[in-house]
């Protein structure tokens, strides 16, 4: 048994280098693209702050009553670019239909695969909803693909996902992973945000071929994780930490999940951040608050942004 | 809990904009071929009223008892040009058959995908019955996908959905979205016509890259609709006003259901007009009604659609 | 209720215009090849005798123990040759090996798709046996399908049959749809036989884009049909008139199925005949029975076909 | 009920004409790869001696316990050269590594798919294990494919054969189905070694465009075989030449299965080739005897063989 | 009954000689890279010592909590290089991300497919993660494929393996087949470390067109395992020679497995050499040591290699 963290976590918890798009050898494609995201628009440190919208799709229009504007694909995109986001984070239809009005003035993340969550997700999955090609042609700056880690479908979905990750390699657009764990066996080994769970769905995006993996920040360690991870004690920092370094060369972003409190909020950025994090991405964290109130909240995450940028060599 | 109508749809309630083809961003394909289902036929002023025919796949001939004359095709487009529809919605053999005397008399939508009522609905989904470029061939106007929203079968709707939808972009080709709920999760959440289902529905549609929604007027809320659905109080002019919204830039096309009364008919086009919609898709309400009859309560629709059209810009 | 057939049929069981290959809109290729079978080989009348041998796949060499000649291809073909056939209906491997030594001297109608009795048919699908290319290379005049209306398996079975059709209509390559009730639905509806189900086949055949349909002559109405089927009271002849119309301007194949007595089966081509039927499609009733007696037969049955051609147009 | 074999085989019983390549019409490239097996090589006499080795990957390495030295394949065409095959039956990773150095000395029949024997039998189906491109690039003479006959999974297989066959066509490239009968539902019709099961497998496998069709000897009939099958009462040559005319134009080969005595395995062959086989397809019987005796086994197998043979036309 | 071993393995148990690629007949691509693996890297003498990364995706970052520095895929890129091995075994992630840095200073084995061990392993399957053009582009010198013998899945796996096998044998790109008996059926007859399950795997992999195949060392004979088998009593040395044996002229890699002491893992690959074994592939083994002890036990595993080389051919 292991008793100690220190034990544990030898070299785990130590500074964690964040991935620099310079060191990691990406096309040059990629390196474009992740540039834009990076150094021309939102923090512009090399920190990334995106604002998705794939709720309507995810959720349904149910997520909008608390702020019905957002129902308005043009209000997200005015508050990406008002707010200084580095992406907005939408699905083929609102791309097709809203970006050509805004195309230049925020970059576009195009979302390549959902589903609704109406029927059970005994088997989830997410199906394509756009291709690598739509994503060029509407001149987006990456491509988002979500894994559902440890699915039953999960023979589908790696499928898929490396069809995906080929046609990425070919037109250098850079592959953001949405890795989650989902699925009934998750469940029965602690849960899909304890922290086997999110070290686990880190590695496998890295392993897969993302560029950028999005997770979420884990809750906890469960009794029922697999041996060592139900012996580990760990803060909220530390687990961070951890995940971020199981991502290895994959930058990463933590998600904002559901509406939090503003500290709740600010101190969710800044562990996320120390933990050698590239950024965040808010979604029913901006648009759910009202206009004045996600612009104020907004600079407040730059704020803390701003101390963990890493400039981009001398050209 | 949500208490009152006008909190939850604060912005929801107003007046709504409809999206009209010159302020949507498409490609000169798919407007060319919406300008002239919109300004060169039917209303001919920016609205829609199109005649469907494909209940002989999705019910059988069980549907042309009320009014065999409607069994031949040939009846139906004339019915369509007499009554000056925006286009006829059939399946590829009937397109191939009967469209070729009327081309160019009537825009031609062909519908893509269907199936027969038969067998159990429950893994519901509508396999191809043609292509985009089998559209493009017969000098089609639009296609006509059905998506099963909420099916236990989403995973291959949505990926057959999104290849279709990228040859509509490559060809030009407007896409009409028959977003139907349907399923037995669709109905522990309160069923196929609850405001919640249309509402969801609407907005899939528009994330998935639809020209333009086809959808029911939702006929309520139920109190098995998830938070806050269940707590709303709303007419259904309300309701229409919210599915609408719901929509976005898509255009709305109400359907018309099972044959309906004369005044419940005109009072439903008034309401779906009021709401922001581009139009109505009738079939049994007009071939069930016999000749005269089916004209004539197609010129008072016309009436109402006369009210809220939508100039196109001076050339 | 509907209490009376006249009602009920209102404009169903008026004499039924055949339809003509002149009237029909077809390519080129479909034309010439259906020509052939129609004015110059057979009945050369505009009528259709079929002559199929796909029993050996579809049930096994049991069928030829009536008539052990009949296991011999060659048979089949001088039997078709002999009794001036409108086209021989087989699969690919008897098509390779036996046609050529007969090519020109009678049409070749490639079976496309076929499987075996032997396992459960409660997912009945027949999955493709031969492409259309193989019909063209063979110089068939037409090709094909077996669909299940209503099987559970309609999803796959109709996506195929679409591929098919895509491919017929790029070679000119005329379609024939096997149009065959069937599952335990259709059982749960009133049976595969009944006015219901053969009346729905025959318009979801022409839904799909079928030149031609054949269909098994309605053995009746059944209580378990759906309203208002399961109120009518119809003779064999409007039964017969009732789907002939539901298949619009697809020409309709009745087929003979098991051996019939000569009386039964010349009154069968009779009312088919009657009732707007192209022609017959006769297997065991030919082969079954000895040369003799075979050409015999057919030769009556040419009598009554002769009563019902439609002439060509003058050159 | 059919009482006398007379009478049920009336056709049947009577000598039978071997198929010859002379008179099939197939493609010149099908041709001259039939005549490299029946005339250059074997017997060369239009007979077929051949040798598989395909058990490695169907039962594993368990059948080579008998003779150790069948382990390796270059014993094998060691075997094939010196005992003077037509063909040497083997899968891609063996034919890849061993045919190399045996090439032109002995034909290659490359077998296309294949399986495992460990998981459940239940769907029974084999996956590719190559393709007809590979078979080309290796300079094999025919390819073999297992269809398994009356299995559950029969879509798949005759869809998968279907492509198979194309490319046959395509590349003129002989194709051997090994027509196997199988599945649950077989055993309940009297199981896969009755007569009814083996001739209804020839016949599939002509429907289906097999040029050689490999089947078992049928071992007798059944109660359970569905009529007039069941009441029949044939002897084993009665049996052999049933199957043989149910293949029709398609050469037979009879397996050889399990290891026999000298005395049965020769009176099984004088059996198939009175019956009209082309030959006879032997592996176990052959590498599980050892050396001297496998090599005097086969010329006493060849000695029927010469009274069996069809003399190539003069050129 | 088999009652000696002697008698059981006449043939088996003399030495066996190592297939070498002076003697494979394999492609000039295939030679190239095989080459390079087997004298210019590790041990240079014809062995191959081959240190795999794949646990990340398979197990999960779970793996590197013994060494924490494995986390860091540099890490193992510096001890491969460092230690001499003849190739490093990764995933498409790991290799775009780190191998860019090592390029041309040691192999890279692309693995291609791969899973999560999250879900239920009853329909156990690797879904493709990369591609043999992938592996192209990256200067790989060889693909690695996992093959579950005896799965229920192994229809779709062995269809996959064989495109992957056609697209390796267009490239001339070396394929490593990892052959894992697995599944219901396997645990059923003895295990999936039994002589049988093992002896089994080595022979699918050559069958299908590995030129390299991965598997475990037996453990020993069940009682389960089928006849006669579970009559063979062996040593561990006879299991491996004889397992070597059944993969022909496949080269045969033992894999590591978990963490052995010192002694046991020296032991270990000397009785895979002596077997006639190309190598082994050491993963946990090696990066679960800390950097000094990794290497030193390296250097021990060398010392055994190099008593085993098949010196190149003079050139």
């Amino acid at each position: 048994m292991v008793s100690s963290t220190a034990t544990a976590l030898a070299g785990h918890g130590t500074a964690v280098g964040r991935p620099s798009v310079w060191d990691v050898p990406l096309s040059a494609g990629k390196k474009a693209r992740l540039y834009r995201m990076l150094y021309q628009f939102g923090p512009k440190n090399g920190t990334l702050k995106i604002l998705p919208l794939d709720q309507g799709l995810e959720h349904g229009p149910i997520d909008f009553f608390a702020n019905p504007d957002s129902l308005d694909t043009d209000y997200i995109f005015r508050l990406a670019i008002e707010g200084e986001y580095s992406a907005v984070a939408i699905h083929i239809g609102l791309a097709e239909k809203y970006y050509p009005a805004w195309a230049g003035k925020v970059p576009l993340l195009l979302k390549l695969n959902g589903r609704t969550s109406i029927p059970s997700g005994a088997q989830v999955l997410s199906p394509l909803t756009g291709t690598v090609e739509d994503a060029v042609r509407l001149g987006a700056d990456a491509i988002g693909y979500t894994l559902y880690v440890g699915s039953p479908s999960q023979v589908e979905d790696i499928a898929t996902l490396n069809e995906v990750r080929f046609d990425c390699e070919r037109f250098g657009m850079p592959l953001v992973v949405w890795a989650y764990p989902r699925g009934e066996a998750i469940e029965a080994k602690g849960g899909q945000d304890s922290l086997y769970a999110v070290d686990y769905a880190a590695r496998v995006a890295e392993e897969l071929g993302a560029d950028i993996v999005k997770i979420n920040l884990p809750k906890g360690v469960s009794a029922q994780n697999p041996k060592p991870y139900n012996t580990l004690s760990l803060s909220v920092q530390e687990m961070a930490d951890k995940v971020v370094r199981s991502a290895g060369k994959c930058m990463v972003l933590f998600s904002g999940g559901g509406k939090l409190g503003d500290d709740d909020l600010l101190e969710k950025v800044e562990i996320c951040m120390k933990a050698g994090a590239t950024g965040l991405i808010f979604g029913r964290n901006m648009w759910q608050r009202k206009w004045d109130e996600a612009l104020a909240i907004g600079r407040k995450v730059d704020t803390i942004l701003q101390r963990y940028g890493i400039p981009p060599p001398r050209g």
